[in-house]
């Protein structure tokens, strides 16, 4: 792939609070305040997650509007990314965002382990927040956390349940999913290539494979998450 | 791989019910009479899952204990391997067979989807039916639904949780799971040869795709089941 390099800023993740670290940005304004800063150092995707007043991860579609509207005046242009990710909110209610028509939303297609439960997505739900973005317009973020999600994806496009071109993230490094792995790695774009030959893919390592991941994503002409 | 082809056979798998298919044995001795027969016919494993009264898949040891004794009677030098798989029981009640001591057990390392549901082995209950196949001196079947359960298996053993040379099931065909793809089979080879080397595998497709897998199987040098 030759595309420009698309660096895409991961704006509070679902997991920290401030409790863990105080630099963590946690309320709107604050939020709007240092995606405005990754913005301005060349990041092009502001992947979104929100809290509620204790500090909790919500899905609070009111939330998420106050957050896509502040970064919509503060950085013209950047790809504003909504999480639909599981916790935040259960079933249903992951979704209630999506008829903000954010451009972009992230969805997973598979469930597996995170390092103490079960990432639950199952089939009906997937499906329905597939629906949900093509009705409101939504480009996907495919968070593949393992081989099967990649080609589920494919399957899902290739019977329309998807849109347009496949935009695929290997996630790697999340404790009891996949851990990041150079010849895993490979293959997964070897295969994403194979089943879906129109789609790009960026990655995310977690926690300490985060710089392994972006050098290999780099190397290989993904896009990255910082 | 230079292993004598193991066949092993699934007698009465947790989906089917005589309602399905009058043909699926379900009381115990109508299965340890096709078990026999499979015997005979040269499977050297037999794994097993077991009904209760209404032909629900359940758990209970002292089903699964007339089981295992009836074929150690009818089939002698059989390995009896018996199921901790989801679809018969929650949480350590999936276990509660394992004393008994069977020569294998079937272990799922990971979580992902089935065809209307999530396929739920939340990381605790893995560790604790390992630990329980340690303390039984069970061998364990890998169930590998997906490429990060052989790589999870293979850290297992690395740390301890699991002893002794892996023996992986690659499972596919499974709906919303990873479906039969032959690149992804000698993929699935490769990366459990290359993180434990003295690893044994084995394969079975589902539905449709059995046939299919069994050949890529016994070209590749693995095991069947049939
Ligand atoms: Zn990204
Ligand atoms: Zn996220
Ligand atoms: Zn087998
Ligand atoms: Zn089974």
């Amino acid at each position: 792939m030759t595309n420009p390099c698309i660096i895409c800023v991961a704006i509070t993740g679902s997991v920290p609070t401030q409790a863990d670290n105080p630099a963590v940005p946690v309320t709107i304004s604050e939020q709007i305040e240092s995606t405005h800063a990754a913005f301005e150092a060349g990041a092009s995707i502001a992947h979104c997650h929100v809290r509620d007043d204790a500090g909790k991860p919500t899905s609070d579609p009111e939330r998420f509007a106050r957050l896509k509207e502040g970064i919509e005046a503060h950085c013209p242009g950047m790809i504003v990314q909504l999480s639909t990710g599981g916790r935040s909110g259960a079933g249903e209610e992951r979704g209630g965002m999506l008829s903000l028509r954010p451009d972009m939303a992230s969805l997973s297609v598979g469930s597996n382990n995170f390092p103490t439960r079960v990432y639950e997505n199952p089939p009906a739900l997937v499906d329905w927040l597939a629906s949900e973005m093509i009705t409101h317009d939504v480009k996907p973020e495919i968070e593949a956390f393992d081989l099967s999600h990649i080609v589920h994806a494919t399957r899902m496009q290739a019977d329309g349940r998807l849109k347009g071109p496949l935009y695929v993230q290997f996630v790697m490094g999340v404790k009891n999913a996949m851990p990041a792995d150079e010849r895993i790695f490979d293959f997964y774009i070897e295969t994403l290539n194979r089943l879906a030959p129109d789609a790009q893919w960026c990655a995310a390592g977690i926690g300490p494979a985060q710089l392994t991941v972006n050098e290999w994503s780099i190397s290989r002409g993904g896009h990255t998450r910082a």
